[in-house]
């Protein structure tokens, strides 16, 4: 029996690790379960799983929260204290999947308690990388990548030596845009960017992937993860995503992971790990796909990975810079304010003019993260 | 130091594996080479690694072995039993590398010291498998698969668990005639049946890569090498031979090995194992190779894949009854006695007549294995 808890258990990556434990009841004991404000949702998942505790990061959802749990003797909790609490609980496996800033206070919370923190927030890496991985070392907790190509990478590493590999490649679907010309690029509107050809998701993540910042956000993570040094970490453009990500050894051998484009794949892979557990996902027929094309990432039509790749060897605060820059670029572009190409513009610019510090705890990661939002929303003001 | 004894130093796999060395000499010390009739090559390289002891299979050879050792103060002996010697001498790591029927009593004294035993040779597997794995279990030997795509599934099951084994895909070109229609295969040549697409390779071997054999072959020896039962075997036809083979698991993971068509690679795994050690080969591209195609084999054009499978089936003496049947047919397909279509049905016919019983014993190997030629010349007689 293994003991999780789930923080962001009514989001998309708390639900399906839901669902494969709903169907694998005999291996996991639910410890505790948190989600923002969605009382009645949360109450029923505690109440199906049992599990001890139930916590809303929304200290206003509380009141629905212990009406919705009332006679069940399952506890039940609020606000962000309350959700740091509730991460700090002995479990053997705890799936950080809360989204935002509002996630890295809980994941640093279950790192501290040195167990295995399977993490699917992003800014944790991206933003908060160095003061995440300090506490990993700190703590002598495990680290396992939620995310398709992070977990890939993983699953290619796993009996093999860090010191003996010579480069990781991250695969790039290349986005709905990658056969655009670029003189095209600057009239994609907030529809087709959001049209992502394999993977179903949000708008914010689609236009991430149209720009290839995703990839690039994902060279940050992948930097803090697999720590071989920058220039070994490589992307290249696999329109199928059928390899989700790579891994070659000093002897020439690669290793690859390959699946179907079902965040339920990796998912299961940290729910198991270091076994493995079944999922409802088909199995993979290369003779029906045919074929898998590969091309150099083009960095002139989309500059974000070589962005993030200067913010990564810049360090310091340029990665939070830059994600939360990023971040109101796509907001603005979403809300028709400036044109697709002027994203990475806006990235660029920000990440010139800041002089934030290096954020030493998760306080400064979360000062500079809303500071250079600010000077985000400053640099585009004549928009 | 790691120390290892090349059963077969003359040899194309030995050879390579002692350029590798060569290399690497801080990390690994020789205690026996082999070969079979190349005294002064032996002699040459026993000297040039410091090897405690030079053998040679064919006794003819000792005196000329003898001659070119002396003054150097490493041992030298010849004969098939000196061989035997040579491969039981305590050591870290054994390849066995002597092809042919000649190489098993050698392998089997590697495997009976339960050691690492770095296999090379087909035949242990292919007609011995069910002798040789059982002396592996008794004798507690760990059995490494040089072959690349055996080597590839190795790779791709670190860290994890048989058992979590949904299905193994080995990978073929295809050969040269991949494309050819059927009723053209009637009339290749055997020139044209040896000028194999990705590998340089031996005539008997891009013969057996034409007709798929060799992939059957393959499959006979995954069966005993990673024993999930033959029906979760796989064989998908991959022209570039860029992926060498694949695991997938029960989760849906999928985990590939690619690589050059170089056989430093998987004998550098396997003398590494299980780190790794640098190679001379070439980083894998695969922006600038652009595609990786797939499809299902054609059984109807090909049937030895079908016939092997059959034979893994059948057990008992079928596999090592199709593997001498089908050299027999090679070499007369070579010998321009009998057209390319008829190597499989003649392999077929020699299948359905024999009644040879199980092998209990390596001598039981060799016994079938000559009992079969003779069968299969006789089937071949009205040519």
């Amino acid at each position: 029996m293994r003991r999780v808890t789930v923080l962001g258990a009514t989001g998309s990556v708390g639900a399906s690790a839901l669902d494969l434990i709903r169907r694998n009841r005999d291996a996991f004991e639910l410890v505790a379960v948190t989600a923002n404000c969605q009382a009645a949702e949360l109450a029923a998942l505690a109440r199906e799983f049992g599990a001890e505790i139930a916590v809303v990061g929304d200290e206003s959802s509380l009141s629905d929260l212990h009406e919705a749990m009332a006679g069940s003797g399952i506890e039940a909790a609020g606000g962000p204290s309350a959700l740091a609490e509730a991460a700090a609980r002995p479990a053997d496996l705890i799936l950080a999947a809360i989204v935002g800033c509002a996630g890295l206070a809980p994941a640093m919370a279950a790192i501290e308690q040195g167990t295995t923190v399977a993490l699917a927030n992003k800014e944790a890496l991206v933003s908060a990388g160095d003061v995440m991985t300090a506490a990993v070392a700190a703590h002598g907790a495990t680290l396992l990548p939620v995310d398709s190509e992070h977990n890939a990478i993983h699953q290619c590493l796993a009996g093999n030596d860090l010191a003996d590999v010579r480069s990781i490649t991250l695969t790039a679907s290349g986005g709905p845009f990658r056969d655009w010309p670029a003189e095209r690029l600057a009239q994609a509107t907030p529809a087709q960017a959001v049209r992502h050809p394999n993977w179903d998701m949000g708008a914010k993540i689609s236009v991430d992937s149209a720009t290839m910042f995703n990839k690039g956000l994902e060279l940050i993570e992948a930097h803090h993860l697999f720590p071989i040094g920058h220039e070994r970490l490589r992307i290249v453009v696999h329109p199928q995503s059928v390899i989700h990500s790579m891994v070659e050894y000093r002897d020439g051998s690669t290793l690859a992971q390959l699946g179907p484009s079902d965040m339920r794949v990796p998912i299961a892979n940290v729910l198991a790990w270091p076994r493995r557990m079944d999922t409802p996902c088909a199995p993979l027929d290369l003779a029906a796909l045919g074929e898998l094309t590969f091309r150099a990432p083009d960095e002139v039509r989309f500059p974000a990975t070589r962005l993030c790749r200067e913010a990564v060897q810049a360090g310091g605060s340029a990665p939070a810079v830059l994600n939360a820059a990023n971040e109101v670029a796509v907001a603005a572009f979403l809300a028709g304010q400036i044109p697709f190409t002027r994203i990475a513009a806006y990235v660029a610019e920000v990440l010139a003019r800041s002089t934030l510090p290096a954020p030493k705890t998760l306080a400064d990661v979360i000062a500079v993260d809303g500071q250079a939002r600010a000077m985000a929303r400053e640099v585009m003001e004549p928009v």
